[in-house]
Order: structure tokens, then C-alpha cells, then sequence
């Protein structure tokens, strides 16, 4: 409402019409030729077509996800993961349409106007085809926005997914999807994204680095508790290496996930309609770019210095945390302070992944590393380059998404626990999910003994 | 002409000026403030940018189906994919435009006016560089245009080459490509894009599930028929399974061409340079990417209830399942009915599978299933959510380009088999495409025994 | 600053206002409805659009080059040059933000103007957040333009790290690559880009043939004399094949660099604010694509008659001399001489793997052929379609830019020899690079025997 909140993505400030309403603002600002106002129509236009970008570059995380979690996994659990991610993403959109969509920005245009969620419901906001709803002063089409929040929703499932590998069971982990996309991650995102009490508060999370990352990450670290580590994993308390079966797939998804994060970032500026918008999608995707490269390279040279190798997956989870930082406030930051929170945050994924070997607790890929620390991190330094936010509210934001992702997946995966299972059984395991959960291998001819225990 | 094809690729409409024209209609249907035509040369720009990023996304639909099929062959066979993928992407781009470009489009620029083909040869459209050559009258850059058009081409190319797999021969399956791209598909594409008889008829697909997708499955159907089986793929009237090599890979092609798909629906709206226009390619994003999802979770559903397993392969079928069936009227569904179309689409594929192996036809991607089954399908179903078409129309233009399609290619199956050959002999195919063909291996030091038969 | 450097990319003319520039040259020659210039602000909007989608793309080659080299070299180096990749993508885009950018850009603004070299320091350009510092007569956001730039360099750093791979020291790779993109790619910018001798002389180099791939060429040939050939690369005289691991992975990458190549040469264009600008990138997508499919069809043809088997390696290889070659010109030709010029690129790039054989160079991957004998083939043939350049100022610049990028990178590929050494020690070289400098594998299941020199 006040400029305060300028960059978050408030859909009423959108609805007013975001066109007029930063083309108006912008107007003192802009230097050079007399400034006529940017048509609506066209402003219209580009709005949309940024939504349409960033949504296909989002989506093209799913892939990033799938690639880096089926290169960090073994052989006998890859066909597995590749499964879980393309059906968490198809669950996600699907379940969104069907409830989580009115959940999340639904708060107040019925007579149960609440800050804390929407009327759940069927999505039914698309404009008719061929033109007849189309309505300038929204701003952008409505079907551009809903494209766009549904992938945003399929990131936070597919941080999941990774963490809890090899050993959750396929059924429990989509039903565990189906109610994240449907319900927790929508309740979450109406406290900010949808105007909710934190948004009114102050809470600043420009693309999410709390809202998706944090949330998925939180779900992830519930789901490791109550599932346990893999057999094998730690032994007489020592940890035991389980490496993932191909890197260069690891690294194809790191770079899928990279190019998407400008979607994800640039596109969360919700308005390209004037230059002011243009000019600040640029500097986003500058500050995204240098904060991954910020995350790489502060990486190698902190494990050269200490571990006399370069680990390539710690260098590839340095660019997830650098882009996972920076995604909280990826437009104020000059580029060198990209540069550094990029880096800071790739040092505290890193120290993450000790702390939770430590702790006996076994993520995978590291999701809960670099998508819940280093996304505390992003939202908590957010003040630094934002002078209009507040450590203060920022805390209060980060805890009270905490408290309530966390207990409510812990109680999900609980239900679930004690109902169906969440865990496959030990011969299961052994052998690998993807022999026992889907009848194949990943890998049928490479790795010859892969089937033999079924033999 | 009249509105009813509004939202299908007549050229003339376009020549007429698309932005105008669609800018009139909506006028009518606009609210808001009042409506200022975009200006022309911005619509221009819209227009022509629209094809562009279509055409990137759809050329990395050639990356998307080399992934899938080199994920689904086996490891001797893979380099050959490869190569068959990377070169009819190639040679489809130097026929369309050395003859059959003006074979689909250039039906009425001539004397030999027709409703069944253009005149054919060299491409001559392109404006000058330098801007000499611009038209604002034309809407759009005819490059871009032309650019759009020749990524479809490859596209029903690369629909054949899962198909035929692992025992095709090289130089037969390139011919064959050059015949399909430079003859059968654009005359098909004349009688519909081109403005045929098709179009005329009031025949509506959209995007192409007939007109791309299911020509290449009749092409690719005539292939499996002529060439025959694997050896060894029905052994004493049972199937056996020849696992794909990699899933990892397949996972990642399908995600790929779903990616690409955005561009391939997307853009065949056609026109970006109103708000109308934008709006109904914001509807299009969100319709193709539920169809792709309700494919994935009926698979998902339908496989679990019925094999208690879930089959990946089955899985990544469905997804594109659901994209081809709403290829042909992905604007006007809403999102409910795009979800239900691809579920549908997903069930047919995936029945379609099984019935193949009834018949003993071997198709080592399960490419008729997916693009000719749910073609099928898709364009059949237009007229439940597009009340200006009609199941008879329908009919006849399913019926008019699968007979053309599959006899046209059976005959030149047929002759290459008569003069050249189409068959690897027996010795090559056991040894595998990747040695005999392109003398290496695509993973020499994964399979150690691969090379064996020619030791 | 006359209209003979029109689609090059000299900064000053883009500072005078692009939009306004060309939307007034080309109102002369565009028909159609009255020109109503473009508002500058929209044209402003659709400039920083085409850097912000052109870098993007070209971000993804990074992913490219990884794939590519990852499918490249041998099982026991991969995981090595997937570091190398990231690594070098990110330490690009730092070095370029605290120095290069400025090196290559900043020749006029201060009181040390030079033609040779700007005033090297931290990039500085980047507008205000908030539209504060936006100026409409700059014509685009100088963050989408600094974006674009960076990307640039990075790939220039990508060329070196597949010819060297397989046997050069990490650290030394990596410090090659700070200098390469602090110091000698900017200052070879300067000299065109940056409006510098070159570009005052009349020299053309559309999106950098030789600007960026003979110099990553250069810097690659160099690193080849002095790091040497692999072991067992070159046994009594005769070369020894050391076959990739992966060729469904090189393929991929090959896919991805020439889905980025669409931004690397549609939006050196620099400018989309006015339908000839437009229509002009449109002719380069068109031309980029052609090129790239000339060369995969001439090389197929050309190894089918000559080696009666097709290689994929060289095909791969075909497509990206084709690229390369394009890349100078890729506005002016005709289709069909784009298609030649990129037939000719492959015939140069696929005779040159021959020639580095003969010269006894261990070039891993190809590079130097396909980035540098292709790249100045393609510099030196623009002026068959582009009348306003000559050959002679053509072969001046190829001249000037190989001797400075070969000596000056020759000299610190040599000071790193004389220092901490840019070989791996025999021993390291046998284990593979994966081991040694990583400590993990790239494969760990599947290929048994590969970690056995440590056992």
C-alpha cells in the first residue's frame, strides 16, 4: 500500500493497475524525453508476457531439480527420483488449481475477509478466450499470473524431494506433496504474497527466499526426521559416504536451476510495463547471476584452502545457496554486495551440510542446507541493502513461517507414518526403488549387479 | 475469413494485418480504459518477438526428443539416435526451405492457384536486412514467421525417428526425413495453414495435433510396419522388453519438450500485439501445462491401481500424451477441461501401447501412441469446448491427413526398402547402430562387453 | 558512427539513443501505415527486454560447453571439467565486475582516453533500484546491457577449458581464466566494442567470431603448446583415439549452444525498438539456425562419402563451426548463404581436427578448429555479403586479435608453467583428474575399475 512495499508482490497493489500505478511514481524519477505515460494496452502486454517468461523459465526448474537429484543419487534409486519429480510437479499444479491457488490470494474479495488465508477453491479467474475478459486495469492477463504462482508452488514441492530420497515410499511422499501445494505452502504464501498479516506488518521476501525455499526446506527437514536416514548411512555414529551416481547430471541441473532462477527473480518484479520496471528486472538479474557466481567461487576456494580438493556437489549447492540468498531482496543490492551475500550464503550451506551430518540427519542432495539456511540467511540480511525493512520483522517473518511449516508437515508426515508408512521397507531399500516401486531400472545395461538382489 | 477460424494460422489473415484485425474485434470486447490501438509497429515488434521466443522454445524440442529417444534405445544404439536427431533437425530446415516452405504457403501468390498445395521452392520471403524490407502491414517479420514454421517441420521428423529405432538404416531414415519435410508435411500443412481445402471445410487444430503430430505418427506407423521389429523384441508370439539405457535421460528429454511446447501452443496464437492477444497465450501457457500435468497423475493413478507399480516410461508418455491432445484447441478449455483432455489423452496412449504389441508392431519410444493416438484424440475433441467447429469436420480432416500421410510415407518406405534398403542387416543390428554406423560407441567405457561382437 | 557499422556493436551509437537513431534511418524505408516513431520508453522497455532474454540464452551455453566437455572426455575427468565449467562461468563474472568491463567500455568517459583500452575498475554503470537512475536516452537498462556482456566473456572462458581438459592443473585453469576475463578479452573488446582502433578502421564482427571465439581459440592453442598432449595421447608417432564417455550428453550440449546462440547473435543486434530492428533479428535467428544445419549437412554428406561412416563427434563439431562462422555476419546473407557459409565452417573445422592431429595438438574436444579456424574463416568472408567491409581491414582484424590473444595468453599460460605449473602429475594424469583434484568420482557405480590406480 505505501512504496514501502514496492518490488513484494501484493495482488491488490496489481490489481489497481501496476502500470499506471509505478508508471505514475516513476514519473519524477525518469530523466530524459518528456514522459508519456507507457499505453495500458501495451503495458498490459509486457506485464503478461514477463508472467509468460518467467513462468516457462520457473518451469524449467523442475527439470534442474529432477537432473541435479537423479545425479546425486544412486543408480538403484534414479528412475525413482525422476518419477517423483515430474509427478510432484504435475501434482503441484493441479492441486493448486483445485484449492491452494483461492487459499493463497483469495483473502479478501468474499465476505470471509481474513489475513491469515483465502476461501479455498477452484481457480476461475481466467480471462474468456478471445479477448471477451480481458480487463486493462488489471494490469496483466490473469491466467499469466496464475501460471506464474503455480510454478513458484512446484519449486517448493521439489525441495523435498531430494532430501528425503532413497528411502521415503512413492505414494506417502505425493500425498505429502498434494497437501504442501494444496494447503501449506498457500496458507503461507496469503500471509505475505497475498496481503495477509505479515505482508501488513512489514515482512519484505521479494521472490521468496523464505516464502518457497525456506517453506520446501522446512518440509524437507520435517520429512528427514520422521523418515530417518538411509540404511547405511550412518554407522557406529560415523557417517558413511554414499555418492551419487553422475555428476555431470548433477551439474546439468545446477545450470537448469541457475537459468531458471531468473525467472523466478526477474519476473517476481510482476510488472515490465514501464522502464522503471525494465531497469529494475535488469539489475535483479544481474544481482542473481553474481550472487550464484559469488556462491561458486567463494566455494572453491574455501574447500581448496581447507580440504586441499575441490568437491564439485559442494560447489554446485555454493550456487543453489548463492541464488536461494539473494532471492529475498535480489534488487536493492549493489552488484558487489551480491557478490557477498551470494558468497556468505554458500559458506553457511556449506557449514550447513556438516552441522546436519552432526546431527545425524541425512539429506541427500543438501536441500535443507542451502533452500532453509542459506533462505534464513537472504531474508535475515535483506535490511542491509533494504533500508526500509526490519531485522525485527524480517525475524518475525522468518520464525512464524518456520513454526508453521515445519509443525504442520511434521504432522502430515506423522499421519502418514502412522497410517500408510512413509518409509519402504528394508528389502526395499536394498535393492532400490526403483526395482521395487517401479518395476525397472534406471540404468538397465551400466550397472550389471544393480538387479541381483531381486535375482 | 470469418471469426469462426480465429485463433487457427490462416496466412492471409495475417497478411490483412493481424494486429488490426484482432485489435478491431476486441475492441468491442475490452473494458477498461478506453482503448487506443496498440500502435502498429509496436504490435510489429509484439508479434514478431512472439515468433521468435516460440521458435527458440521449439527448437529445443529437438534437444528434448534426442534425450528421450537416447534414453530409451539401448546403449549400442545410442550415438545413432543421437546423430538421426541432431541431422533431421538439420535436414528438415534446408528442405522446408529449398522447397517445401512455399509448398504449404504459397498457394495463392501464383497463376497455379490450388487448394491442395503451393507452388514449390527456395523460400524467398525474407525482408531485406537493414529494414529496407519491413511491412508494418505484414504484422510481423516474415523471418521470424518462417523461422516458427520451419521448427514444426522438425518436429513431425522427430517424431519418426523414436519410432524406427535401433534397427532403421541411416542413410534410408535421412532420405525418408528429407521427403517428409520437404513434400508430405508441407502439403498436409496447405490444406489447413495454408489455407487448403481443410481450412475451408472450417477444420480447426490449433497448434497441430494432426497437422504435425499425427502426420509424423502416420509417418512413423508406416516405417515400423515396413521395417519391421527389432529382432528379438517378439520372440515365440510373446513381447520381450528391451529396456531404454537411461531414464535419467528420458526424464530430461520430456521435460525439455514440455518446455518447448509453451512455444509451440503458445505462439501459434499467432499475435502478441494486443491485450486480447496476450491474454489467450497466457490462457494457452496455462492449458498446456495442466494437460501435460493431468497426463502424469492419471498415468500415475492408473498404473498404480492397475500394475500396483508406477512405470516411469508410462509416466513421461503421459505428460507428452496430455500435450499432444491439447494441441489442437489448447485457448478455449478451461482449466479443468485441459486437465481432463490430456488425462484422457494419457489413458488413450497409454491403451494405445498395449494394443501395439497386440499387433505386433514394434515402436521403441511408444512415439504412434503418443503422437498419433492422442493427435487423434485432440483434434476429435475440439468441438466439446470450441462450439464453432464441428465432430464432422473433424473427422474428415483426421481421416483426409492420415490417409494422405501414411500412404504418402508408406510408398516411400516402400521404395527405399525396394532400391537401398531399409533394414540394417542382422549382423549390424546385433552389433548395434552406434559400431556399424558411425563406427564408436556412445559409452565405451560403461559397457565393457558392447564391442564384443565385433571382436 | 556512419551507417557502415550499423549492427555492429560500438557503445556511443547505442548512448545517442538506439531507438532514435535507427527508428529515424528507418523511416524512409518502412511502409506501410504512417510511422509513428516508437515512444521511447517502449522502445527502451523492448531493448533491455532483448539483452535480458539474449543473456538468458547465452547464460545456457555455460550449461552447453559443461555437457559438451562432460560428454567429451574420459569417465575419470569428468566431474573435473564440470567444475572447471561452473567455476569458470562464475570467476568470468566476477573478474569482468571488478575489472574487464570497464577495461573494455570505459575508453571515452574519463581524461585517459585510449584507443586501445578503457580505464580498468569496478563496473559502475548499474541504475538506481527503483527506476531513480533510469534516463530514456541511454535506450536500454545499463544492468540488461552489463548482463549481456558478462555472459559474453563467460564463453569465451568456456572454449579453453574442453581443448586443455584431461591433464591441466585446476588452480592454474582457473587463474588462466581470472586473467583471460579481467585482461585480455576485454582489452580485444575494447578495440572494437569498446570503439577502439579496430572499430574506427572499419572493422566488423557482428556478435564475435573473433572477438570471442578465435580469442578463446587463441588462448586455447596456447594452453595446448604448452601443457602438451595427454598421456598416451600420442604413442610412436601415430594418435592414439581416447573416445569420450559420453556422446549423449556432447550431443545435448550441443543442442543447448545452439539454442543460446539465438542470444548470442539475435541480441547483438542491440536493439529491438523498432520494427526494422525486429525484423533484423529475425534474419539472424533465421541465418543462425541455417548456418548451424549447413554444417551438420555438409559434415554427414561429407563423412558419409569420405569415411563411408558417419561420426557423430564431427557432426556435433559441424554444427558449432557453422555457428561460429555465422557469428560475423550473421544479419546480411541470404538463407542459403548462410547455410554455405556454415557448410564451409564445418568442411574448415572438421579438416582442422586433421591438421591438429598432423601438428601433433591434443585439442580434447575440438575447440581450436570449431572457435578459431572457423571464427576467422567466418570473420574473413563477411565481406561476400556485407559490401560495406573489406577484406583487408577483415584480415587486419583477424591479424591483430590472434597475435594479441595468442601472445598474451602464450605468456601467462607460461608464467603459470614456470610457477606452480599447469600440468598434472603423471600420476594424477593416469587416476584422472576426478580423483586427484576433486576426491570423489563423476561416476562412482558405473564404471568398476576406475578409481583401481588408487587402490
Amino acid at each position: 500500500m505505501s512504496a514501502k512495499f514496492e518490488g513484494d508482490r501484493p495482488k491488490s497493489l496489481l490489481k489497481l493497475g501496476t502500470a499506471t500505478l509505478i508508471g505514475a511514481s516513476a514519473a519524477v524519477l525518469i530523466s530524459g524525453p518528456a514522459l508519456a505515460e507507457v499505453d495500458p494496452e501495451v503495458a498490459y502486454i509486457f506485464n503478461t508476457l514477463l508472467f509468460l517468461i518467467g513462468g516457462f523459465l520457473v518451469m524449467l526448474m523442475a527439470a534442474g531439480f529432477a537432473m541435479l537429484e537423479a545425479g546425486l543419487v544412486r543408480t538403484k534409486h534414479t528412475a525413482a527420483i525422476c518419477l517423483k519429480n515430474i509427478g510432484l510437479y504435475s501434482i503441484a499444479g493441479v492441486m493448486y488449481y483445485v484449492i491452494g491457488y483461492q487459499l493463497m490470494y483469495n483473502l479478501t474479495d468474499t465476505g470471509l475477509t481474513s489475513d491469515y488465508f483465502g476461501v479455498p477453491g477452484l481457480w476461475a479467474g481466467s480471462e474468456a478466450a478471445g479477448g471477451e475478459g480481458v480487463n486493462l486495469e488489471d494490469g496483466y492477463a490473469s491466467s499469466s499470473d496464475w501460471f506464474f504462482q503455480m510454478v513458484f508452488v512446484a519449486t517448493a514441492a521439489s525441495i523435498v524431494s531430494g532430501a528425503i530420497a532413497e528411502r521415503v515410499k512413492l505414494i506417502s511422499f505425493f500425498i505429502f506433496v498434494a497437501v504442501l501445494t494444496a494447503f501449506i505452502y498457500p496458507i503461507g504464501g496469503a500471509w505475505q504474497w497475498g496481503e495477509g498479516w505479515l505482508y501488513q506488518m512489514g515482512f519484505s521476501d521479494f521472490a521468496g527466499s523464505t516464502i518457497v525455499h525456506s517453506v520446501g526446506g522446512w518440509a524437507a527437514l520435517a520429512g528427514c526426521l520422521l523418515v530417518g536416514p538411509r540404511m547405511g548411512r550412518y554407522v557406529d555414529g560415523r557417517a558413511v559416504d554414499l555418492p551419487g551416481s553422475s555428476l555431470p547430471l548433477a551439474t546439468l541441473g545446477t545450470f537448469l536451476l541457475w537459468f531458471g532462477w531468473f525467472g523466478f527473480n526477474g519476473a517476481s518484479q510482476l510488472a515490465m510495463g514501464s522502464a522503471a520496471d525494465a531497469s529494475d528486472i535488469a539489475r535483479i538479474f544481474a544481482n542473481t547471476n553474481m550472487a550464484a557466481a559469488g556462491g561458486v567461487v567463494t566455494t572453491i576456494i574455501l574447500t581448496k584452502i581447507w580440504a586441499r580438493k575441490v568437491n564439485l556437489g559442494l560447489a554446485l549447492n555454493g550456487a543453489l545457496a548463492g541464488l536461494v540468498a539473494i532471492t529475498a531482496e535480489p534488487l536493492q543490492p549493489a552488484i558487489w554486495q551480491a557478490i557477498l551475500i551470494g558468497g556468505v550464503g554458500a559458506v553457511i550451506a556449506t557449514g550447513g551440510l556438516f552441522l546436519l551430518v552432526r546431527l545425524g540427519i541425512d539429506d541427500v542432495v543438501g536441500a535443507i542446507p542451502v533452500h532453509l539456511f542459506a533462505g534464513i540467511f537472504g531474508t535475515m540480511i535483506v535490511p542491509w541493502t533494504n533500508s526500509e525493512t526490519s531485522y525485527l520483522v524480517q525475524a518475525i517473518g522468518v520464525a512464524s513461517f518456520g513454526g508453521f511449516a515445519f509443525v504442520s508437515s511434521f504432522i502430515v508426515w506423522l499421519a502418514l507414518r502412522n497410517s500408510i508408512g512413509i518409509r519402504m521397507s528394508r528389502e526395499d531399500e536394498e535393492v532400490g526403488g526403483d526395482l521395487t516401486e517401479l518395476g525397472h531400472e534406471a540404468y538397465p545395461e551400466f550397472v550389471p549387479g544393480n538387479g541381483r538382489a531381486l535375482a
